[in-house]
């Protein structure tokens, strides 16, 4: 659990898409943000607050997150004089880059010191139990992919935001390092030892009120052979009620295995939902989502047209139109 | 990689059941087996030689293997001071105990000092790469199962006794720890971070001989909520050709889970073939495997003719009968 709200560490962001991590607290949490930390040569902007430490900590922030990527994988003097800084004021460090928080030294040392914590989001903090497959109250949502990031965070952020604002009870449940940033906790599931998968995701998606929806991060595919194992301990751990299909259309081959071809939306459909029922067997698969990021307005509307067609099913780009169609499909079910 | 041969520690095994990790090494690998050290009170005989430490050493013994689990979870004064004076001969020291080695302070200082390996084979000795899904040279066989403890290992090593009986080229590959005991290596696949398990897996079967089979370990179970991320991992990592569906018939429901029944044989072929042919679209099922331990003779062989018919498969319980008709199916394939 991290300390909200957040200031926006930026750094010498060499552009807008290494401080990604920043944008997406700021897009779906900008109760969180504070206000941004920007250090000589940064080229991203978030249109923050640009704060110092100390009126930051002024202002109510606890987290320092680390909104943004590292060059090179090292933490730079520049950056460690700041990160060491913000501990001896009080804040909390959250990271998730690659390079640990607590494998520096300096940082190891002041966070002693000041008694403050360091969150590395790549990594568990806490051990999970080996799932117990018991049927868990209130409902749940799953975005499962044709492949691996094609928005699959996207989708059950966008879902969360349009049932917030319709007064349904939504908790977004973050699966990985960019959602645990957004919403503060999550289970950074790639990093989690193979039994405790799927007792992880029961864990974060507990008991809960009958008419309350966990919208649960998808990770990979289990159509990606490097990935699916992660995949399948989520659709069992997380037994959920509803499955949304996630579906990239122009990507000519499963992100990174040249030699392996996207499957179509309904092998996706026919794979997912069998396994889907083993956890839980009223399941449904209720809504399309397609990134056409890609492609043009005209395009993208009948690449959508399409395969709501084809499949019978709602078929949406959340970007473009917002996720209410598939808000609309869950509340459908509920 | 652990040393072999092996002298067999069977401590003070209360029955022969405690000691079932030994019996396996000296079923499997009979050759590995120099001897066995009992304690007074042990209730286990393998009928093999019983060893002092110095005799197992001059005989050529290389490792200490913990044949038996130790009662309570704790390892006793009267255990502990024979695995340090195993250390200080030269021998190494395995174990699959939940309780580990490298915990115990005695052990820690005396294999320093006398600079031996302790195997911990719960958890992994190695880093491994996340999987590139790029096709291996040689065949690969992976048993699947409609539940955890049907009797995959089983399968897979009668089926390399069997080939090898054949001179056909065949290696059993061990996913768990009672495997790795065995054949002295292996992954230990549910100790495995997620994001690594089809690599290990990659690792572990990788190119061979175009007439090589890998008999690999099946884990798990696609119908078992808890570890399924664990048996689609195996899936997509060892790219099988071939896979045998193993079953045991007189289950109530899933190991561990009250409330999931277990799937036909029909459901598990509908559904792990077509996951493996994501992989290798070559894949097809080519036997089953029954566990009819629970049932009498002609009760089992009832059960294995009405599963044969049922599914156009050879069935076999390769206790009772051998593996002989399920390599003939591999020997078919190739």
């Amino acid at each position: 659990m991290i300390r909200t709200p957040y200031l926006l560490f930026l750094g010498d962001a060499p552009d807008a898409l290494a401080a990604k991590v920043a944008q997406g607290i700021k897009d779906w949490r900008p109760e969180f943000a504070v206000g941004q930390l920007r250090l000589p040569g940064c080229q991203a902007d978030l249109g923050l607050t640009d704060m110092t430490l100390e009126e930051a900590y002024a202002a109510g922030a606890k987290t320092l997150v680390i909104g943004v990527a590292n060059r090179g994988g090292v933490i730079s003097d520049g950056w460690m004089s700041v990160l060491v800084r913000a501990l001896e004021l009080g804040f909390d460090l959250a990271s998730g880059l690659h390079t640990l928080l607590r494998d520096q030294h300096p940082l190891v040392e002041a966070s002693a010191r000041a008694g403050r914590a360091l969150h590395d989001v790549r990594l568990p903090e806490q051990p999970y139990p080996i799932a117990n497959g018991v049927r868990r109250s209130g409902k749940r949502c799953l975005a499962v992919g044709t492949d691996c990031s094609v928005g699959k965070m996207y989708t059950a952020l966008a879902m969360e935001a349009e049932m917030r604002k319709r007064a349904m009870k939504a908790t977004f449940r973050a699966t990985g390092q960019t959602g645990i940033l957004i919403t503060g906790n999550g289970v950074p599931l790639d990093a989690v030892v193979a039994d405790f998968m799927a007792g992880s995701i029961e864990v974060l998606t507990p008991d809960n009120d009958p008419d309350h929806w966990d919208l649960i991060e998808g990770q990979g595919s289990l159509f990606h052979v490097s990935y699916s194992g992660v995949t399948m301990a989520l659709i069992h751990g997380g037994q959920p009620d509803a499955l949304i299909l996630c579906h990239e259309p122009t990507r000519p081959h499963m992100r990174g295995l040249p030699d392996y071809k996207l499957p179509s939306l309904e092998a996706l459909r026919d794979t997912a939902l069998p396994l889907a029922k083993v956890a839980n067997a009223d399941c449904e698969v209720v809504g399309i989502s397609i990134n056409t990021a890609a492609l043009g307005e005209e395009e993208a509307l009948a690449c959508l047209q399409e395969a709501e067609a084809r499949m019978g099913l709602p078929a949406v780009d959340p970007y473009r139109q917002g996720a209410g169609r598939l808000v609309d499909a869950l509340s459908a079910l509920s």
